[in-house]
């Protein structure tokens, strides 16, 4: 059975009627679908629609609000929390940055912590918001699930938490780094899963240490941390400090109090996130710092390249060319995928996303 | 030939009256000397007093300034840009952390650029000046010598650009990592060649993509980023956004134009950091997040380990137990580093270190 594609309008608008039937009022049915869209177009496979099964059932556990009163808590002239009522991640996190991006304007940086939040998607989603007003973004968050030990240990208390970075450029593409500080993102475990595909060796261990490629043997395994068997101390400590800043700075779940949201579809989960808008204009001259950031990338790709190398990549090219592409030419829907959004219609009662 | 020890005092007062004799002002010489100590305290051996020799040759050539005018050149409330007017990077990343607590106080966070200044030690030192003020503390560099090439390239435009994060903690050691990029600091590799040991595989390969354990032959090969030869596209990737942040977004040097401080005493370096603190008091109970970060660290300590291993190790504590040892017992001080320093003690007609 080959696999399906769908337009992008057609699978914003199949995403928004699925939460508009689960109970979000229409407006923020449309951003959430908007988001989740944005990342099946930049190739996020592992966070786009692949996830709605899991939040409709989650929603309709009552393990999300769909009607939050999303709310600061404590804001100074360039920080803020912002507690998510246990909405939506996608709105929290889409106000989170529009927070830090007004507070930049006027103080060069913005931070924004979020509480009470959701699975948001991919980081880079965020840290690209701050983009069209001339400002870097970063973002962080706490992941939803732990699959990463402290470095030499057994129990999960560790998620994939990632970082993202989007840079403004000129004529060149925003440079746009977007990573989990695993050496794989559990939701690659999962389209690997959907795929029935092998893992490659590196990404996941077993109890024994020993190598697991099986992705529906990921519960009995362990995610490897950035730097794998020979530097993973790296990626531990980056883990624990992005879900630091992401989750405890904010008053968010970390450690053991992070839900395993695979497996529990009705607990709070607390989620935190972290999103920080940093204003050029306050660093000197704007067109100057895109001018430096163009010579950089083509210095990049026009650098000497080791035999066998077709290309050198910017971080965020990738995406950006898998986001023309699946805007020509539609985004590939995985059999599995598509049985399981077909169920999800059937359920809700709204026509199914390939009719 | 055994290892030398000297005690901290001593290696202080050694420091500093290099400093004195190349012409710095005298406090200038004590904080520079300070901090060089606080890193071969806690162990950051290839940022000590490895870098005298570098450094007073450097001096010597006129390539720093010891007479600089540290200035402020862009301000806003939450950020600034320093010129370090050529000066040692010590002085100039100590006035930004400075700055930033102060920012940080009044706004929630501070967030300080340095342009023109120089290598300034382990990133750490100064991560963890928030910490006193309850705040955190991040830090990013651009890197003296160019050793990483983009990811699938030969030509080396990026340097190991380090990361640092020191997150407060109550009763527990506050959390610090301090990183390079790549697997390993090209500090490391120094540390390796001072030493006549080899590099263990996967630290460095040199152009034809094979192992290079020979810190002698560094020069014919380049570092490889976090992440290796499996997602070091990752570590790439950071180095990258480091540099950006760290070099670009203040006008300092990035790619092309970094100069190998190894092999060039006189050029301008233009060295760029960037200093954030974040005060904790901006986003909820001081003391809450505090007893979090106390059950995060005691969590991890007291979960199951692998077969074989002996402690699960929080970021932080190598460095802290490293600074009471040779607190107590001395500084360790290899007889090819001790060669070295005396030869420059020689030159300054000061008394030789471990006389």
């Amino acid at each position: 059975m080959s696999e399906t594609t769908v337009n992008s309008a057609r699978l914003k608008d199949f995403i928004r009627q699925a939460f508009i039937a689960v109970g979000l009022p229409d407006a923020d049915a449309a951003t959430v679908a908007g988001l989740m869209t944005a990342a099946d177009l930049q190739g996020s496979e592992g966070h786009g629609v692949s996830r709605l099964p899991q939040y409709v059932r989650r929603i309709r556990a009552g393990g999300v609000n769909v009607r939050p009163n999303i709310r600061v808590v404590h804001e100074h002239a360039a920080t803020a929390v912002l507690n998510g009522d246990n909405g939506m991640g996608h709105l929290v996190m889409k106000r989170a940055a529009e927070m830090a991006v007004e507070k930049a304007r006027v103080t060069g940086i913005g931070w924004v912590n979020s509480q009470l939040s959701n699975h948001a998607g991919p980081a880079s989603l965020y840290a690209t918001m701050p983009l069209a007003h001339d400002m870097i973004g970063l973002y962080f968050a706490v992941g939803n699930a732990n699959h990463l030990p402290p470095w030499g240990g057994l129990d999960m208390l560790l998620s994939t938490n990632p970082i993202a970075a989007a840079i403004p450029a000129g004529e060149e593409n925003p440079v746009v780094l977007d990573m989990a500080t695993t050496v794989a993102a559990y939701g690659k475990v999962k389209t690997k899963a959907l795929r029935g595909e092998a893992m490659p060796e590196g990404w996941m261990i077993d109890r024994e240490g020993k190598p697991l490629t099986d992705p529906k043997r990921a519960d009995e395994g362990m995610l490897l941390p950035l730097g794998g068997m020979e530097a993973g101390y790296k990626g531990y400590g980056l883990a624990m400090i992005i879900g630091l800043l992401a989750g405890t700075l904010g008053g968010a779940a970390m450690g053991r109090d992070v839900i395993d949201f695979n497996h529990d579809d009705d607990s709070v989960t607390n989620t935190g996130q972290a999103i920080a808008a940093i204003n050029l204009a306050a660093f000197g001259d704007v067109a100057t710092f895109k001018r430096s950031v163009d010579a950089l990338a083509r210095d990049f790709r026009n650098s000497q390249r080791m035999p066998g190398v077709d290309r050198i990549w910017v971080p965020g090219e990738r995406s950006h060319e898998t986001r023309l592409k699946r805007t020509t030419h539609g985004i590939p829907i995985a059999p599995a995928l598509l049985r399981g959004l077909d169920q999800v219609a059937d359920d809700l009662g709204i026509t199914r996303l390939a009719n």
